[in-house]
């Protein structure tokens, strides 16, 4: 048997407890799987005293992430600090510098720096891993990187974000409101104080740009994502696409069009019995279309320390079983001078159905007004539901439901603006993108 | 870049076939993608003239798989042949025995001789991968051999043969009988002349009896499987499994119990709205439960010639990737020598619930005495329906629709046997375990 492969891991929270645990317990079996023991030599966590359920007594302490990176005691760096920049940039940076394999959960950092650093683990012949940072405990990047290297992807999209998807369920199955969910789902720890990085997409981004990079060959491209939270998504808006066949999802989606590549992040109609539409409270998942093997779909959970660990441990083993430098496996499936530059396909030349809820004031001729504005944009429509709304305010007002047939964003932007520039709206319309 | 790899592939049919245009056309990304070219250069199929749809003008034909297993000019041997035995078993070997890596997509071959195969593999130091032998295009082997190498499972179950699938599917879409609806399979080519390995579940037991091994780490054992195909079921019980909230799949189940390891196949009874009730038509799909990660769903196509290829060129990937020799990466997730023996779990302790469809004579006093049967052994009841079936012959005949709470097989066989004893039955109960 090899030498033993010694982990150092930096910020041992709920994920970083686990994760010793789980190689303390499961030491003799990973080592007959992996051909070598695998065991966790250093840490650095800022308490020393506090208990974590895990044996940290015989392990080296360090202050600093940056000096763990760099010592000579470790042969993987474990990165748990979370931070797009900062020690959890400069620790990985030097580890990687030094020759050592990295594994880490952090998408926010990857999403920014991800190239850089692949770079330099290519300059140093080292494997960076980062399973978890992608859907916690499902194997995306592995599937990704290694199951379908011969697959050209068309497209890829998913539920990324756990508290979004737990928020809709609720909301869809409990009929509550959009802030008594966030408040519920504060109070019971599924989202944070400040929600806006979960609620208005961002997280989903992160995680995007970098299934982007894999599953297209191109350079991480963060800034370049349109998004959409879930912040107006209301009850009538679920109950209405319910009606209809339909789930709202926030999914981020990233697709091979004429013009580019979309990336795009926003609350999404998917239909009802579809694998991802099934998908219920804090699971993730993500769905694959690729030229030879078709549609493949990976759900589980997206967040939580054991899976988390599941994942980082996966990374751990792969890089213990790959023998010292012998692997070939490029950080983003590619060697970095290979990525194609990315180029955004623009938000509006996306193509696609829509669902459209209007609440108009209960005038004779509204209806007919807005039939007229649509098809001005040569928006043809494949179901229509008008119904009288609950009593808003002193006024009385109809709710008109379309789905469109396939069209594109430019019109239905043009025709949304039409419409309400006519004067029959009551309020804001609702539009929520189709994804088939 | 290192030398390129050398491929030989022994069966060029559907799957060959695309295998050899997928290494063609996509040459020089999977170069970059693997760090050194992937290229066939060797072929043994019978006829050297038939049109494949891929250009094999300049590899070296052989005549026999066991000489190309031989031949120098490789280092890969990709056995597409088929049969559990034969030239399959002896060209698979021949080229372990040389040191050459494997990839077969061969599950009959891999259920009876896996553990010999994989101890020949070990001796030489080379790979021997199979992900397309088990639920096709789906990276199942790849995600438990190596994304969860620190899990352990407690339990697998999926749909893992297309064709059954799909008839379930139509049978329960369009409400045809199941033998309409199998020779519309044959004629469509979903289902084969003889039918038999398919519907009486023995292909399902195959992929089961290899994804029981790697999950729980012990040895395959095909010979000690519960088999049950799907001939027996009737429109009436997926009639009545839809309304009671179910859908009826031909699963295989692999479960950790107190008395050893299940391993099951047979028609079962799982609740919409979960990703395995909802997985359509030809489609297959995996569930996973492990300690850690919790559960993980994967589904995609189970076969055709791309999604076959696709699988077999991510085991190529990953072979050209690894280096020569120096990836540790036990075929079967642990060394054999450490693969415990396998230890059955007698069907007869087998736990759940269960749906019972009774066709009783319409006599007073038969549901009494049905009731009376399932309390003597100790069974009870979370639903019952009870309804006129259609007319039987002269015989007007209720059916009597039970779903128990948890039981065991034995319970059940002991209540079934002593109701039919007790003459109410006009036809033979209909009993389906029920997993959740």
């Amino acid at each position: 048997m090899t030498e033993k492969l010694r982990i150092g891991v930096a910020g041992v929270g709920t994920v970083g407890a686990s994760l010793v645990r789980i190689l303390q317990q499961k030491h003799n079996e990973l080592a007959e799987r992996c051909g070598r023991a695998i065991e966790v030599v250093a840490v650095c966590a800022r308490d020393k005293n506090k208990d974590r359920g895990c044996d940290l007594s015989n392990v080296e302490w360090f202050d600093s992430p940056d000096a763990l990176a760099a010592s000579d005691l470790i042969d993987v760096y474990v990165e748990l600090i979370g931070g797009e920049d900062g020690v959890a940039l400069s620790s990985v940076s030097i580890a990687l510098d030094a020759g050592k394999h990295v594994v880490t959960a952090n998408k926010a950092l990857l999403a920014k720096h991800g190239v850089a650093l692949a770079t330099k683990a290519e300059a140093t012949g080292c494997i960076l891993n980062f399973e978890a940072a992608v859907a916690g405990g499902i194997p995306i990047i592995k599937t990704m990187r290694e199951a379908l290297t011969s697959n050209h992807v068309t497209r890829i999209y998913g539920i990324l974000n756990g508290t979004c998807n737990y928020m809709l369920t609720r909301m869809e199955n409990e009929g509550i409101s959009f802030e008594d969910c966030l408040a519920d789902a504060q109070r019971l720890g599924y989202a944070e104080a400040d929600p806006t990085f979960d609620i208005e997409g961002n997280d989903t981004a992160h995680k995007l740009a970098i299934l982007t990079s894999i599953a297209f060959g191109t350079l991480i491209s963060t800034d370049n994502i349109y998004m959409e939270g879930i912040t107006k998504i209301t009850n009538a808006d679920i109950e209405a696409a319910g009606e209809l066949g339909y789930r709202i999802k926030l999914l981020g989606v990233a697709q091979r069009t004429a013009s580019g590549i979309e990336q795009r992040v926003h609350p999404t109609m998917v239909k009802k019995g579809t694998p991802i539409a099934e998908i219920s409270g804090v699971t993730n998942a993500v769905a694959i279309e690729a030229d030879i093997v078709g549609q493949l779909v990976l759900s589980g959970p997206g967040a939580g320390g054991d899976a988390t660990a599941s994942a980082v441990s996966g990374d751990l083993c792969d890089i213990a079983k790959s023998g010292a430098g012998h692997q070939h496996a490029p950080a983003l499936g590619k060697p970095v001078a290979q990525l194609e530059p990315y180029v955004r396909a623009k938000m509006r030349a996306h193509e696609g159905c829509y669902f459209i809820r209007l609440s108009v004031h209960d005038h004779s001729g509204a209806f007919a007004s807005i039939a007229n504005r649509m098809a001005q944009e040569n928006i043809s429509l494949q179901s229509i539901v008008q119904r009288k709304s609950e009593k808003d305010g002193d006024d009385e007002s109809q709710q008109i439901i379309l789905i469109t047939h396939e069209t594109n964003e430019t019109s239905i932007k043009s025709a949304l603006a039409n419409i309400d520039g006519d004067g029959h709206l009551s309020a804001a319309a609702q539009m929520i993108r189709i994804e088939s």
